[in-house]
């Protein structure tokens, strides 16, 4: 006998979504709920008092992260689902939220079917992952891994000189190092997609395997102010000038090297930026994204050599600071399988693909196996108040992750 | 019987060069001497003093412009020498001051050897030709000409809210309309040259023919804002890199124009500016000066049709504004034949050049029959502390205006 499958409740996502973007809301529909804000301290306490509705047991560790646990008949490591809870200033009403309260939709479809688990359930809110008030995004996963020091995040300030410490024990959530995510069965993060490939390709759902690696250097190139009347072309040291043929040529080799790369020129800065005066200074960001290293390396390459370029020609300096680089980090593939499976088996469209952006799953993957699915973004915008998944899409990204749930639940 | 060549007194002008500086002389050997400040008043104060001790008439017009007057035999428009006391902050020791007391030291070697002239001669110091502390620059020579509207240029503000109107009743220079410049038998302009073809050249003096005409362009490339890591490079519209391919492509055109074509992308502002954020979008100066208005009519067609390239290409929209231009102003051929002749009969080595810097004579044109003439400067450099003429160099050229005051004089 084939019961019928098990689904949540979309209509009560929907509102629950609803519901926190009041926490924060802006005047066109966006939401700024940075860690730690009041609005966050509220937002907080509705979701402890949601958990704790469902008989589930709440802690929180001493970066604020908040656990919300549905026992298990066996003692054994949870299944862990969340994201996190705050935003961007002007950020959308999806970014974050969705995959907490994918998990408290997920625990309240269990708990309307009066399923107890096999093992515990648990619902994280990670700390600060956007890192808008605090840098560096995803603090609290960074500590929990050991990427980041604590005592060094804890001295963070945002910028009217509040430290994350102090802010952390006004929100009321400075919690005990004792609840920190020791170990988990898995950590299933759903999130929006943040790019625009599900959409332009009509699909529901991104099974996503691995986090793109990637380089971002600082480069500066030094020539001399001269008065742009004055000055033969011929005898100029125009930074500008240097800075537009370096990235020219780069961009051609760049995109000779692979499709999926993606490199970004986000930040110049022009020195003294005056219209008549011949630029003495660029400082500009070059950031390149790829899964496979040796494409990254290629690019790193093809920096040091288009500076050298540059240095030859003999009218300005070069110099190039590696700002920072992460490697791709690859999710558990029997949670890709599984994320893949559930998603079959509902019907949905999906694919396989590769985070571009960086996620607290990435860090949380060094402590328990993890993985992430996506939900389109519509337009591919993200960080902005226009940032936009529709309901059912929604919906259907926690009946994935439901889905998962159960199958983990009979092993 | 040939007379000794009547020459300045190289020493004299060196030391008021020096005196000159300290009416605002900055710790590294510059001067901010802004357009009546305190350090101006100073500086006028004593200029008037030394002009007054010449037995010279002085008078002040309704822009705080000096006239001071030798008187001459006959009753008719003066022979007027001078430019600007007036720097930018943190400007050099040479930019204006130069042009005023050469024509003080040229008067004081006629006082010197009892010369009394058979025209007036007239020395002029014309306020805020810099514009550093009220824009525009070159203010009162355009109030003069009729360029700019009095009432207008009275209202301009500095930085601290002070208005030119004000700040010209506080420093007792707000004189007469009745006496601004009328009629002048000639305007004899020395000025360094800001720029490094004398220097490069090994030669000491420039006779200016002309101020080279510009247009000046802010062109504003608008594309998306999507996130680097997560946007294909194929679904993107990115302002950066369209402006990357405008420049790029544009350069290669006015390359090909003309070799005395200079242009500059001085001022790029780039929105967010922020390295993980594709940016939406670029606003970027783009001058062009040449002294032949077709090849400037060829440099804006070249701005138009890279702007419609950029437009196909449909990624991004742009806008051009054309912030302003000018017209090449061409000296009096006479007197730029004048000052040719005075240099060759000094014996030293010269050009005939064009000037890219906008001046106060090529406004006094207008007026009067104006000519200038440049000394070298080091390295190029102006608008600096670095700012150097050798004191050789400064005396030829006040030698090459007296030259030419005697040879005027004779007629």
């Amino acid at each position: 006998m084939q019961k019928q499958k098990l689904l949540v409740n979309g209509e009560r996502l929907k509102n629950e979504l609803e519901t926190f973007a009041d926490f924060g809301r802006t005047a066109n529909n966006g939401v700024t709920r940075l860690a730690l804000s009041e609005e966050d301290r509220l937002a907080r306490n509705y979701f402890c008092s949601c958990c704790e509705k469902l008989g589930m047991v709440v802690k929180v560790d001493d970066m604020g992260s908040i656990y919300a646990t549905l026992p298990g008949l066996e003692d054994k490591p949870p299944i862990v689902i969340g994201s996190h809870l705050d935003t961007v200033k002007k950020g959308g009403r999806f970014d974050g939220v969705l995959g907490v309260l994918a998990g408290l939709e997920v625990v309240r479809t269990l708990v309307d079917h009066n399923i107890t688990p096999r093992i515990p359930i648990t619902i994280v809110n990670v700390t600060n992952e956007e890192g808008a008030r605090f840098e560096p995004s995803m603090m609290a996963s960074g500590v929990l891994s050991g990427k980041f020091d604590k005592a060094e995040m804890l001295k963070k300030v945002d910028r009217d000189g509040t430290t994350f410490e102090s802010a952390l024990y006004a929100s009321g959530y400075a919690g005990d190092i004792q609840n920190r995510l020791k170990e988990a069965t898995a950590f299933l993060e759903l999130h929006i997609e943040q790019g625009p490939i599900l959409e332009s390709e009509g699909l529901a759902i991104g099974v996503v395997e691995a986090v793109m690696g990637m380089v971002c250097y600082e480069i500066e190139i030094t020539g001399e102010s001269d008065h742009a009347g004055t000055t033969p072309m011929l005898m100029r040291k125009d930074a500008l000038f240097d800075m537009n043929d370096f990235i020219y040529d780069i961009r051609k080799k760049l995109d000779q090297l692979d499709s999926e790369l993606v490199y970004t020129v986000g930040r110049v800065n022009v020195k003294p930026n005056i219209h008549t005066v011949i630029p003495n200074k660029v400082i500009f960001s070059l950031e390149a994204r790829h899964k496979d290293a040796k494409v990254l390396t290629e690019v790193e390459r093809h920096i040091a050599d288009q500076a050298n370029v540059v240095i030859q020609q003999g009218n300005c300096e070069v110099k190039l600071t590696k700002m920072w680089s992460r490697d791709t980090v690859w999710f558990d593939e029997e949670l890709v399988q599984l994320l893949e499976e559930s998603t079959k088996i509902l019907g949905y469209s999906y694919k396989k693909m590769i985070s571009g952006a960086g996620h607290d799953a990435q860090f949380i993957n060094t402590i328990a196996p993890s993985v992430m699915l996506f939900a389109p973004s519509k337009s591919g915008k993200s960080h902005c108040e226009e940032e936009e998944t529709s309901w059912e899409e929604c919906e259907q990204g926690a009946n994935v992750l439901l889905e998962s749930v159960l199958t983990l639940l009979k092993d």
